[in-house]
């Protein structure tokens, strides 16, 4: 056993794997979790997703050494400042939201000395939502950013590390700040594209008869545009800066191929997609 | 036997998938292909995709009812061009290209008396090509809109439905601006903008930090992006004034959405982003 006991607040997809994967590995002697959906908790121990369960966060995190918050992201700051009090003198608090920045800036000042709070982001999920989607195996195999700061210390960072190797996942390291401006490019503002696509669809006269052809390239962004629009809002304003600095870069590159259109630049667009086909080939 | 024969112009996954498919059903006496490729037409020979080949396009067309040009759709006015000379005296000539009204505004001219030209757009592919992807099942199940306009006789459209039909396809009829509206919207806009983003991500100075993550949605948009260079700048300079509409329709969608991410107005972003869920909801 490497670890006494482990919270896991919030059992939907990815707490609700989080404690299965643990459970599985034998690795945690008591893996403790909460939630405050009645249905979820009578599941939960039902299933063996968990070793206790709770609606009490209070009793989840007493004699926790590591608390992990796998809320949806924009609660992660206010269920921190109400574990906080009941976390254990030395215990290791961490998440799995997508935004890291703003949750890293809020948490750490809430934190008595002692408590260590180490920011993650788990590179997983499905489109499936909920404890009844859980999966031992979610994690296994893909990568977890962690994202200390200059003020982690080496064994909070390590409490956490070894957690996620328990669930067979690989763990990065990666600042705050860069792990954002990635993931403002790289899941951000392609979503905020793919919904912007689908509103513009919705404006036009004809919707039913575009819908009728969504097969034709549409529907790649329609099935991006379905997901959880709470999430998205929450990820949109806590990644604010870096989300509007991408979507500036992207208007900056379309605004430069509508202009080629417009102007009939036939060499000129042609470079101007070989370059974006040639940076795929490259990027694979 | 319902038609005696059929000349293939272009015998690419398109062109080839259809000559096999009219081979296959025994509905067409002569299926004949012409191609500038010496590779793809020993192929085309020698695997059975075609009756009789040719480099010779004239020898294709002579004595065709039916004459399908099916080369990339930058090319489609020139080689109608260049076969109308060779044309049987009521023959009638269709094509595969995915815009439709600058493809019918420049052909109908060309024609001499007799000859009807209805424009075609399969909505069929995949990301192979080349004849050596080609499969007689390409169409089965799937939609051709044809574009007949108010000069076309019932004639030469049934003509062309029929021999879709043999194929398996569903026909449908819409006219050429309206096509190319919709086409704009479900298909040549999204392209656009995936361009566009893979754009924005190598303008980056950590481009390959963000590739590393791709995973996480780019991913969706960089496969689009990948798509022949050569292709799409034929497509948007051909469909020019109904690509920049739904690009103008875009990025007011997205300053819209990018003004309340700015504005940190909650409630509206949420109404925004379940606009764009839920017609997704309503359009599947």
């Amino acid at each position: 056993v490497k670890l006494r006991k482990v919270a896991v607040i919030g059992l939907g997809l990815i707490g609700g794997s989080l404690a299965r994967a643990l459970k599985g590995s034998g690795g945690v002697g008591e893996v403790a979790g909460a939630d405050t959906d009645a249905g979820t908790l009578d599941y939960a121990l039902r299933e063996g997703v968990v070793d206790t369960c709770t609606a009490d966060i209070a009793v989840a995190a007493a004699g926790s050494e590591l608390v992990v918050i796998a809320t949806h992201v924009g609660l992660i700051p206010k269920i921190a400042s109400d574990i906080v009090p009941h976390l254990s003198q030395s215990a290791v608090l961490t998440d799995v939201g997508s935004v890291k920045g703003e949750i890293v800036r809020r948490i750490t000042p809430m934190l008595p000395p002692g408590v260590r709070f180490v920011g993650g982001h788990p590179i997983a999920g499905t489109e499936r939502s909920g404890v009844i989607s859980s999966d031992a195996a979610l994690f296994s195999g893909r990568t977890i950013v962690l994202t200390p700061t200059a003020d982690t210390p080496k064994e909070a960072l390590g409490s956490v590390t070894s957690m996620w190797e328990l669930t067979g996942a690989k763990v990065i390291e990666m600042d705050p700040a860069r792990h954002d401006r990635i993931f403002a490019f790289v899941s951000h503002m392609p979503h905020a594209v793919a919904y912007s696509l689908v509103a513009a669809v919705i404006n036009q006269r004809d919707p039913a008869g575009i819908y009728d052809f969504a097969g034709g390239g549409l529907n790649d962004f329609t099935r991006i545009a379905a997901t959880s629009p709470e999430m998205w809002k929450d990820i949109f304003l806590m990644n604010r800066d870096d989300v509007l600095v991408s979507l500036a870069e992207f208007s900056s590159a379309l605004r430069r191929l509508e202009r080629l259109i417009e102007l009939r630049d036939e060499e000129g667009l042609l470079r101007e997609l070989e370059r974006a086909a040639a940076a795929k080939r490259k990027g694979k």
